[in-house]
């Protein structure tokens, strides 16, 4: 796989099973997705929540062949804070177990922080698991400093899902 | 200071000198916010950009007398993770020092976290600066857990600010 034959852009609709399948397929989301045929409505609905809105994009990375092998949340929000600044927030990010350490981890997000700097944005942030030791080393390489926790508080699900 | 008498409510653009003035009042803040009176108009445009957006929103509590005491921001984001769900983000949270250590930022983050929930999110995330080990025990306290790193990427500044 040469990085020069990746292709980068926003996702479309017709790429969303792609997406959910690499979402499952890693040991902390296998235990939060489902992937089946056709998908659970909640993904599509979640897609175009996602696509409806401009301060969200969801990136992918298609090898020549047009396969999805990576994907990556960005959401631009507005703030007060550092005088009315607009940040970057990149979440969700998966590369095909197939083609992980061959940088197109990199590529994909050197290709959102660029985007995001388009933007107007001051500053692109992320929480990492902490037992993802490799993926935080990987955002360190990136420029990325460690210097908060990242807090999470999980809330009674509502609905069916 | 009785926390029966406090207001929780979405900001106005009234408030925004208040806000500002609360957000530079800070040791982190002070080295990052410009209070001015005008204020810049960079902070126009941003609480313009976040009144705007249906998916963010600034909430403030304020006294029986109407003065602004404290301010966090919600971001509610759709996501594909956690089969399609919803979350919420908190972030730019200050307290008026002159009212800190009485019980208010909780009744904040409790209103804040009750209104997440209604929209249907079943996680709220934050971030905070590994400096301010006190805002970490009480996150923590409100049943947040730092499960995760936080990482930011600072990018060159765009524009005049």
């Amino acid at each position: 796989m040469e990085t020069q034959d990746l292709t980068f852009r926003l996702a479309t609709q017709a790429n969303l099973p792609a997406i959910v399948k690499m979402l499952a397929d890693d040991p902390l989301g296998n235990r939060r997705e489902i992937y089946t045929t056709p998908l659970l409505p909640s993904y599509d609905d979640a897609f175009q929540a996602i696509e409806r809105d401009p301060n969200n994009e969801l990136v992918v990375v298609e090898t020549a062949d047009k396969v999805v092998i990576g994907i990556l949340q960005l959401t631009y929000i507005p703030y007060l804070t550092y005088r009315g600044g607009w940040r970057a927030l990149i979440e969700g990010v998966r590369v095909d177990a197939k083609y992980r350490s061959s940088g197109i981890g990199r590529k994909l997000f050197e290709w959102a922080i660029a985007r995001a700097e388009a933007r107007g944005c001051h500053m692109v942030q992320l929480t990492s698991d902490k037992t993802r030791p490799d993926a935080i080393r990987f955002y360190e390489s990136l420029g990325f400093v460690a210097s908060h926790e990242g807090l999470k508080c999980h809330l009674p699900r509502q609905g069916s899902v």
